[in-house]
């Protein structure tokens, strides 16, 4: 699972009809300094009720976003699965990364 | 799922049966600013009508494809399955992008 | 599905017995010119028949490449489905590629 | 399965009720000195009892972790295997690593 | 699958008990010069008796690993299911890979 940061919303009004009554959050990789992006953005569905300036565990897997949905039939890879309170990083990986 | 732009059609005659009658198009993943390329380029099908100019919902994983397309035995990976109308960035991440 | 050139024969003796009988190609993916190769190189099976100077059409999941070559215990990931004829690649695209 | 160093603990009250009485754990895929960072960190239920200083063996699938977990609802891609007691690097792997 | 190069062996006391009795080994992504590194390490199950300075042909997936291993309850993703005597690569390739 990937730590990302919400970076907006998505519109999409033509999409597959099993997609339809979700929140598409767009959602993006961080670091651990939890400010600077990782790869590419991606777009997840929210079933936790994420918002802006929260720090998202986010699933990529389509498997695991139709167990979540109770959707077998859905076409979705990525969805929010928790809310990151805090995230307590040992002294060491803080400072590999810093340098 | 990948926010995709559309950049192109695909000839294919000679192909696995599975595959043939769907529109097969080329489309890139890019950044926010949706028109920086970020990775390789896919080839996916087009199930909503996406065209010229749109920016698409990509998804990656065949089992997706399959249930979408409802062909159980199509090898497909990624399929095409929303056109993305708006994306509402929040400023902190439009900010980090730029710099 | 990514675009590929074939970049070579693979000779392996000593393989799992399911993979016995099949053409192993080397394949690369490449950029949208066709030629600058993007990411590692794979060893896929070919199935429709690929060769020296082919653009091919590469499925990269195990389950796609299963159900394409009919045996449920191939421990297989990538196989070719398809050869491309051609791309008609967007002025747009091809622009932005080429800054 | 990747090599990865134990990076941290993580704190997420609000989640998807499967994922309530694990411990999630942050783990930073590394190269073969085990201390430089490669690629993005991910977060990872632990059922080894991995902790601090230690180089765990992770699965970054959501069937294995599924399997492992014994829960077949839980949305969760990466899960500890192992703990990694000893790399025993072949002396050229670590040559061309080193330059 | 990948072309790997056979990088070392990992000792493992502490692991889930589905890993016990198989062989570890340290695999390391190569370029076509077979001895550039591409990307992270993998460690990977071994059933085709590989070792030191072996070529081997790695598939990342579990399920792949799940089915070669007759084992449906294995927490794995990569395995070595052949080594590879020769590559034969058509010069076009290897002219692109050496500027």
């Amino acid at each position: 699972m990937l730590i990302c940061k919400i970076a907006g919303d998505v519109v999409s009004t033509q999409k597959n009809s099993h997609l339809k009554g979700y929140k598409l959050l767009l959602v993006q990789p961080v670091e651990l300094d939890l400010t600077t992006p990782v790869g590419v953005s991606l777009i997840a569905i929210d079933k936790v009720g994420a918002g802006k300036d929260d720090i998202a565990l986010v699933n990529k897997e389509g498997s695991s976003a139709r167990l979540l949905l109770g959707d077998e039939e859905i076409p979705v890879q990525a969805v929010i699965v928790g809310i990151i309170d805090d995230l307590d990083i040992l002294p060491e990986s803080r400072a590999v990364r810093s340098r």
